[in-house]
């Protein structure tokens, strides 16, 4: 008889088998493709100082402050237009005291210029469409609101100082953190490495799903299933294999997922039946019985120094193993948090049998939200893989209850 | 000057000019790759009853119901155990009535069995790693209770029936869709295509990320910003194009992009400025004074008949006109929720320009969840890119709001 445990005693089993997971190395990616999701490595600091080059809040006048200061409604003080200053390459000329230049938002700041005057603080109105005036006869500016030095003037490092942090280590990142990654010219980040997991499918019935089942086959489910779900968990399939119930097959399949991959998951072959070939190939390596429905046969342990997980084949077995004991630790390990559970109320009435923690599938009765009512979908037998399908989370009774009540307040697992 | 609206008003005029994305055309792509977070296009229903045949739901033997009802405790029915039938390809012989097949889980249920009967009914106890003792001299089953019909006997069609729907049109495909499809069979799904965005940014000033800025140029924020933004709402970057502040190059390029794409968006350009290139390149859409803050200029309209949204050159009023009158767009076009917001209370106090809506950035303090608390991070100026990577949210100030205190409700856009 194997050894029975509960679930949470399964799960730090499983977390202390895989903490080796959390030292992960790192990977360099392009800001262009594939960064949204990833996690920072390290800290990033800023290479240079943003801005980089003191330039102009708005589309207006650079002067000097005290040129402008007297200037009031009713007061204007008027300057010569000396120039143009656009966000362009080159560096303009300096500003000569007692004259203003013309320049838009993000050019240059001129030397000699402390201060911006806003283009509606003064006689302009607006420059749309009027190119290089400050040539014409007209080139000169009524100023009619005064100034401080610094005004509308960003200064170098006023977003970032060089060398500070810009993104901290563990930031997921989304396009607002890409924004900053260029602003400061960075293209390429130092990510956390994903978990590479090799899934492997045991099981002489099982036809790839885009072969042609004949009689006692079935396409497999849980290969495709749980590559998606260590992809959606973060990871990286490192190997996907098939094997059939034969246990030297198996063995060697196992070694080469072990030498290839960070961990090993397998489907099925860990049951009472006659052919369990993942116990039968993998003698080194512990099996149980976890008090749990679906999910109960479960296998831990290390093949050729490698984690190896292995899961029942049932196919919601499969996935319901895979969300309780293994979804966590990957995000984790690569440094996305846990998937939050979400208290819900029941519909209606479950039973339950007495001593294991039942996992039903379930769905939103209205909107998803803690507090919201969740209908049981499908029943409870472990091969009904098409009506998991309708399911969006694991409805969590307790090992101890035997009935819920309508209305009784039950914890989730968003799928 | 320019036409003044408010952001719902401009909200309500792009959701009109991009109507038209909601007709998505489809495509197919593999359950093994980039399939997660994808919009089913239409219902799939199951090509194949689920199961696709009769098999049993236990390890056990399989026999008729008639021959072990009278089993016990106390008062055991043996039969002699002629066969095995394994989870495997082929087909079982039919059972002779007054005999029994050992079986394994999900094996074929021979013609003439209607029931199974768990091993841990029987004297068996477990298969574990017995092969074949069914041709032993051991070769019968004491049954300890008896079994109705169909126990532990899985019909075929009984998880989902052949041209049933197992999928929905609109499902956003997770791994437990992936593993209904692949149980059926189905290895490509047709989903919505995505909105394919043409990103281009103008300005003299700009250099890719990866270049060496002279004086007075900058790196290109905003196309990679942008770029990531429209894959982060489930859009293609259909096009990226960096052009300079020339009207011709800049027609040309949106001629192009306008070919190539569903939407344009343009970063820069729409202000109050004498070089303002999408408004002199762009004389046929309406630019705007939309009364926000960061992120007031804007522009829609059409290019030889493709929607353009032009936006602000600020990185980061670009980024928050994505926010506030893209994403959801580009999102709910692909099939996807609109980001909830998430009402929050403010950390500390706020001022805001009066008649203007402000969308501050904000980071939560301690966890996100409503009504948790925010703080402001950075100040309000619009170049202030590396500050924003350290937000999560955009802080939404109502226009009539000039002070908000401590404490008070505000909603979120989160980032």
């Amino acid at each position: 008889m194997s050894e029975r445990v509960d679930v949470e005693q399964h799960r730090a089993d499983v977390a202390e088998l895989l903490a080796e997971l959390a030292d992960r190395p790192t990977e360099e990616v392009s800001i262009h493709r594939g960064v949204l999701g990833r996690v920072l490595a390290r800290d990033v600091t800023a290479p240079v100082p943003l801005p980089r080059f003191r330039n102009s809040q708005m589309d207006g006048f650079a002067v000097r402050a005290a040129d402008v200061a007297p200037a009031g409604p009713g007061a204007p003080v008027t300057l010569p237009v000396v120039g143009d200053v656009a966000a362009a390459p080159g560096e303009p000329a300096p500003l000569e005291p007692g004259t203003a230049v013309r320049i838009m938002t993000g050019a240059p700041v001129p030397d000699g210029a402390d201060t911006v005057v806003p283009v509606e603080d003064t006689d302009h109105v607006t420059f749309n469409g009027v190119h290089d005036d400050s040539s014409a006869a007209s080139a000169k500016v009524e100023v009619v609101r005064g100034r401080e030095p610094g005004e509308f003037v960003r200064e170098p490092g006023s977003d970032v100082a060089e060398g500070a942090v810009v993104l901290r280590a563990g930031t997921v990142l989304a396009p607002h953190h890409v924004a900053a990654a260029a602003a400061c010219g960075l293209t390429r980040l130092t990510v956390r490495a994903p978990v590479s997991v090799a899934v492997v499918s045991t099981g002489s019935e099982l036809v790839a799903p885009d072969g042609e089942p004949g009689p006692g086959q079935v396409w497999d489910a849980n290969g495709p299933a749980l590559a998606a779900a260590v992809r959606a968990a973060g990871g990286r399939v490192g190997l996907r294999l098939s094997v059939p119930d034969d246990p030297e097959i198996v063995r060697m399949g196992l070694e080469r997922a072990a030498a290839l991959c960070d961990v090993v998951l397998t489907t099925g072959g860990v049951s009472q039946g006659a052919y369990e070939v993942v116990k039968d190939a993998l003698p080194e390596i512990t099996f149980r019985s976890v008090a749990m429905q679906p999910g109960g046969p479960q296998g831990l342990g290390r093949v050729a120094g490698t984690p190896v997980l292995a899961f029942p084949g049932n196919p919601v077995s499969a996935q319901v193993s895979f969300v309780v004991f293994l979804r966590d630790i990957l995000r984790q390990a690569g440094g996305l948090p846990p998937v939050e559970g979400v208290p819900a109320v029941l519909d209606a009435a479950v039973t339950s049998p007495d001593g294991k923690r039942q996992l039903l599938r379930g769905s939103w009765v209205g909107d998803a939200a803690a507090g919201a009512r969740v209908a049981v979908v499908g029943g409870p037998g472990s091969h009904l893989v098409a009506s998991m399908a309708a399911a969006d989370v694991l409805i969590d009774v307790p090992a101890a209850a035997t009935t819920l009540d309508e209305g009784a307040e039950v914890a989730t697992w968003p799928l």
